[in-house]
């Protein structure tokens, strides 16, 4: 199944928005998820360069922003709608950072999210570790190659290793959120989950102001 | 002012409960302070010992628990109607604490709160000192004295420096937070404020539970 | 022989208690070894999952709670007759964990125990690496596999390999005992062994109680 | 109560061990409290200077070991008599330290023990003050005078204020160690007290053998 | 001679730029000390609230920016003319931070400069204290109250102690400035001195990019 | 075209100068690569042992210095020449090393400069590795091998190992150069890298004197 | 040649001393290699295990204590008279260590000695890498199987591995020692690590007694 | 008696050098407290400003090098002639500093020495504070003033406060090394102290050099 879930659909590459489309067949779908490249962890220094997008059917959409040095309003429209519909949950591995960037870069308040790096920690109890790779070797027995992971997102042509690696991020992000909502039912913990990553907006807002360490004595 | 404060009304003593009469008479009020004793920082190692309530115009209302070892549901039901009344904000210094330790012992769900720690860290951004101590000293010049900040709140005959110093802790409260609620407003934090302290009753549940990072990488 | 430890009998696996003629026949015996899984360090969030149990003969039992949220009286009555026998020896590596969680769940006072970690901390002075693996591999020569270490040890089926995991730790937990005992014996260190690991359980009920570093200055 | 404490009864003072009568006075008490001074803290590099024993009656005897740079049996035979004794409970403060050098100088086997340092941990869980000094201005009022504590205990004459602090820290421990006591008994905790007070002749060994964080993974 | 500085002239007092008369003032002159108080260290979150310039003469001006919550090109003309005049040396302590902020804010390249810390940390080697309060008490024997250091500088009117404070920084600065520029003359490090210096504008580009450790390996 | 970097033409090797002529053909280029080899990281310690240079075209000249335990100004004139040339640029990994040394052994003022270290910093803000081993393996696909970086570069013959590597690290500078320069035109902060680089003089000063932090608080 | 040295003579296996001819032997050599195993690093808890000893011919001596719990005079003669003899340098690698067990088990006053880790300190500037494993594999090219290094020596039979390991560890010191010998004469520092290496009998003294950071301020 | 010390004789002022007649009258003495002034704790950067010397009478001296940025050979041979006379014990408080500053400015080889912070680590093991203000008051009962111990030394006239502190260095160090000498003795540690101190002067060459750690692990 990972064989399959790895390979399957060509992701679909878009400058800069979603097409009308697109963000259509996306809105009849109870959930996506989503990733996003950057130059790096500083928004307002490290542009956003690449938005991720895949649903259950493995429909993946890569958004393009090459330019983007600084954040814009009219920027990305589609991509937006989608984010903040109501109707879609948009499922993140370590929300924080990527919502962040979403409200920094294209002022979207996305809502609902779910976070499979919340939820990992929340019921995968036995561990600390959590990352993406290691959610994916133990709960769907994918290696990941994280080699891209770290590159230079912005670069004129992007190389097929990085593509690879883009649509795989979402793609077996959907898998792995389904075991890590499964996992939380079965320990109860479904609304605990809920309620913590309901946080994450006002996380997102303290960490683009600045503040560190809010909630600590 | 702040001697006014200090010495002001005689607060009232109550074991277990707050009086159907007291409790009537904070209901009809627009906010009270809360703060709580216990017998350390490890909810289900070290005893509830005090709650301590005031309101504006300084009716301060002691409730004592000697020998409440365990939690409790038929214990302070009307402190419990308090804290859970929405027409009353209950304001705390630090509320993390003090809404684990009533979520634990009288299983409150404590709403609505403000914690006036995280106003300050939010609005006093040019400082690192947020603790009661130094508010009350910047911001109403008063110098408390906290010699029995760490007592035995669990002890037979609560000493009169005891009784004064909780009793303290809820009156300058009252002031403070209004300053606090003010420099929010005046630099444009006040929705901020809201959406972080909505996050503490998660993080209660997240302490409680045994979790620490939570919302770290 | 390790070859032959690691796969001789095929373990007997029971749902929340020993059947009574497994228990008759481990009180015969001078000793067994004893390990437990969780779902983490956090006892009162991490339930118990599996008991392990071992004897000289490679007689392996594993007791498993599928759905064991609450410590309960009733519960594995003869796991705790066993536990509690003063004629057989408990053995455990590291009984500070496995200790604490029995006590918590089972509220067994396990009795007479030995911890091989302890036992190898006295004797094995010449190195700081005193893990079952460690000794496992310069003790008895196996190679111990501990990909299973931390994993999902509530769900439903438990793997081929986790099982097998499960009963390796106990079972090669016999000849290595034997080895740490004859090297205590070898430097005239019994006696301090036992003097160090009746301490056990006082540690353990501090542990479950909260407090750290309680010998400490 | 404290002034009459630290000023009245002036200490005996004895050469190498205590006077035969003096032994049959103290064995006819239910407890004793025991301090040591000593060059330092490594015993086989700082030698025991002085051991000090006072009665409920405030009866204090100064044991003085000039040059006993070496362990040996037929030393402070009463002394060892009477730390051996099993009528009489030996309090003392942080009694890790002090049963080592006994130990280690004396040959002895103290026992039955007190410590108040760690009865104050389980009990006063509200601070992490735990020195005799905090404990005697918390539960006896008395501020001590500690600039004596790291001086030359070996010296030839000692000073007067060495010889008062000396006796005071064996004076006072007397209504400290009851405060205590009675502290524990209203919590719960005084069979937990008990099980960790008897683990320190093996943390003592273990400590004077050369390991540390016997009981850490 | 301390008196006499502390004491001097009354401050002048400008609402968001200087005079045209004041820069007329300034710009005759070969030097004035300059200093900022913002609401905290993160310029972008954090605004500038007072400007404070001082002259060899004691001509002391205080340019206050209430509602500065943004950067701004038409905001303080004058004092940007006089920031950025290579007649008049700009000197601080702790240029690093002052020059960011004036670039933040006033978009002033600030030139020519000189700072007193990197000066004192050339020259007086003997010690590791340099902060003004260290430089003062050594250098000109005055000790400074630095009680308002951290306050409300955005608040509605500042107090009489803020201003006096506010006043005394720059002040105070001009014998210093005189006493390390001496020092570092007769240690022939006054070139050194310039070279270090020459680097800040570079810093304070790399501290607002945000990159940390930019030189180290 | 890795491959032929590496292997391409053999490096030329002189003792204590660049021949005449080699300095000549240098100077009629834009830029060169240099590196230096020492006995270790403490100029004033360990000797200079080794400078490599190299043009675009791939000419290599390996600089020796066997014996030279003393600075001295009569030394390497022509590389001197070279590295103060103003027409030709010189590219170094870490500057801030290099620099240092060739002004502490040859007193040489190199000037202008550019350092791949910093402009990857600055550049590559995705990652935080930057040494020439990253750099070479993700912008142009070569995996250097660092075994010869720390070996004694003051034995008298040195291994071909030795001599491939001090070419290989000058070689394959120009191309990584180019990547980053290109990047930082991109990225439009090519003023940026080169007001920070100019600061390098500056802070290898304060290094050769012994100053740590003088940018800090 | 490193095959050779690691091959070539057999050792020979002694009980508690040399035998007077093989004494004979080793004093008519200019220098000996010497090592040590303990049961671990605390000598007055960990026993003496064995001595090694090898000449520049590659004779090697094994002398094994088994049951040497404590110090003694009548032991070792031969060994200790060889430890002490003038003619004779006794090269160790980290003598820190040794050089105190032989003084604390053979009382021998070990001397002349040399140590390969403070020469390799002295003239090797350009590592931190000072372990016997990174000498030999830097200066003779083998590479060394460190297995047993922490292994049981006290064991009734010794491994043939731990017998190899054992007998290497002196055989390549020889060349090894050398190597450093003549670096530390081409870089003139011979008479430097003369002088250091004779501050190590005051050092292992002070060790001995407890002491730590002797020389810090 | 310390009033005594502290207040006795006028120190003497020489520039550069001890005149013939004060260095004759010091080589009659069995010993000298000597100590150094400079600037700063990095010989070749911070210069040597003042040396201090006394005697068993209180004869003071005071050698000063006002613009000495440079060591020389001719410079200070009187004072030299004293370092170096074997019949007069040089006595120092931390003498690893002042051995190696005296080496790198007037290239002398200090000796014999005595080491009062070393003498007080071996003796005073009660404690771990060894500052010569801690001995002093301990030993000596005086209260030294430290104000200038971290002042410009190499100011053109050094204040009468400065005079005061350098005498008072030299001058209450007289009995304070014979309290020290004399603990020794009592405790048997006189031949150990020798023993370590004799290292001193490989420790300083070892600092000048630039290594650290020389002698760890």
């Amino acid at each position: 199944m990972a064989e399959m879930l790895v390979k399957s659909l060509k992701p679909d590459f878009y400058e800069l928005d979603l097409p009308d489309e697109r963000l259509k067949h996306y809105l009849t779908k109870p959930l996506v998820t989503v990733d996003t490249e950057t130059r790096g962890l500083i928004p307002r220094r490290d542009r956003l360069c690449l938005i991720q997008i895949c649903d259950e059917d493995g429909v993946v959409s890569l958004v393009r922003y090459k330019h983007q040095f600084q954040a814009s309003d009219n920027l990305g429209a589609n991509v937006k709608k989608l984010l903040e519909a109501q109707s879609v949950l948009k499922v993140f591995h370590f929300a924080r950072f990527d919502v962040a960037v979403l409200k920094y870069y294209l002022n979207a308040v996305v809502s609902p999210i779910f976070c499979t790096k919340i939820g990992s920690k929340l019921v995968r109890t036995y561990t600390d570790r959590h990352s993406l790779k290691d959610l994916s070797r133990e709960l769907i027995k994918v290696e990941m190659d994280k080699t891209d992971q770290s590159s230079d997102w912005a670069k004129d042509g992007l190389s097929d290793s990085q593509l690879e690696y883009a649509a795989n991020d979402v793609r077996l992000l959907i898998p792995i959120y389904k075991q890590i909502r499964d996992l939380l039912e079965r320990e109860n913990r479904t609304e605990l989950a809920q309620k913590v990553i309901q946080c994450l907006p006002a996380v997102c807002d303290v960490d683009l102001g600045g503040w560190t360490n809010i909630f600590e004595h």
